[in-house]
């Protein structure tokens, strides 16, 4: 079986329980001849693929009822896999999305590690520092570095933490992430995990 | 008394009790005759400015022991006006800081609401929205203008209303950001406050 989870920039490809990523531009859809299933934040891409007939979009089999209008289907599927926690989805955004025993109680959006760190950089080449991951969250911050992760990490994973709930950690930066996240866990199939979820539900296959 | 606070893109200037700002490219430093008393986190300028005697750099006077080397001038003269309380500076970037009864505990720096927008707008352009100044913080967000609110600015509120200290909001989004702080006060002045008691201290005039 081949999944696709189609982002901004680039693809995460579950083919055979074999995960690799390729970025937009590299990303050969047209030859495929195998059936793939996807999601996709790209509208663009979706326009394209929704004229290839072995290319079965899992929006379709969602019930979006649930969730509000504009919220990203990538974060709609990853909630299908967990019955109760916090989502905590690290790539070119950080969605926090949380489910309250298959209840969604709503999220929010922060900015990715890569965004942000080049927003504090064009804010001023003053704080062009790289994140401590291993910051100390129980006091204020007395160095740049430290200053910097707390203002954009520590309050998000501050945050997170009172929810006292399971922490997934998903997406791209998960490990990255992992050392702020006390007990998290890290798991990088989450997405393909909600997207197998739906496919047998809707008896696809 | 002329008194400058030079950022990284403007300037700001308090002459004869009157305020005003002009970007970095349209300020003629060059044509001052007056005293002039400023402080600078544009290091590019204060080299050049350094070369005018009527120019008086006010960071000489500050002991900058009980900071951290890095801490940038602006947040260390604005908390001079101040024993006990949380300094918000909303400007280019956004920085927290906290003072107990005396001494500096610490603080943080996130990014600006300019360079927010803009980092949300690049990262995709679904996430192209206004932030809400009205964002209720009690509950989480279920639609995507409140959700990148709330990754951003939410986070931020609810960290500075846990010191349970008085808030002073200052810099050139003060104002935009006083709907989400509760019984916070807005000083545009905060920071030429500081300057006049180094000045004062120090007696040079």
């Amino acid at each position: 079986m081949t999944l696709c989870d189609i982002g901004n920039s680039s693809v995460d490809i579950l083919e055979d329980e074999k995960l690799s990523k390729v970025t937009i531009s590299d990303f050969d859809f047209a030859n495929q001849s195998k059936t793939v299933y996807y999601i996709s934040v790209n509208s663009a891409l979706s326009e394209k693929l929704s004229t290839l007939n072995n290319w079965i979009n899992l929006e379709q089999y969602i019930d979006r009822t649930c969730y509000y209008e504009s919220m990203g289907i990538d974060r709609i599927v990853a909630l299908q896999s967990i019955n109760d926690g916090v989502i905590v989805d690290a790539g070119s955004a950080i969605t926090v999305d949380i489910v309250d025993y298959g209840n969604f109680e709503g999220g929010f959006i922060s900015a990715g590690l890569k965004a942000m760190r080049e927003t504090y950089v064009n804010i001023s080449p003053n704080l062009d520092y790289s994140f401590n991951f291993e910051l100390a969250l129980d006091k204020m911050p007395k160095n740049s570095p430290d200053a910097l992760t707390y203002g954009f990490l520590g309050l998000l994973v501050k945050e997170i933490a009172r929810y006292e709930k399971p922490i997934i950690l998903t997406g791209g930066d998960a490990l990255v992430l992992q050392p702020l996240f006390k007990n998290a866990l890290v798991d990088e199939l989450l997405i393909f995990k909600g997207m197998k979820q739906i496919i047998t539900k809707a008896k696809l296959c």
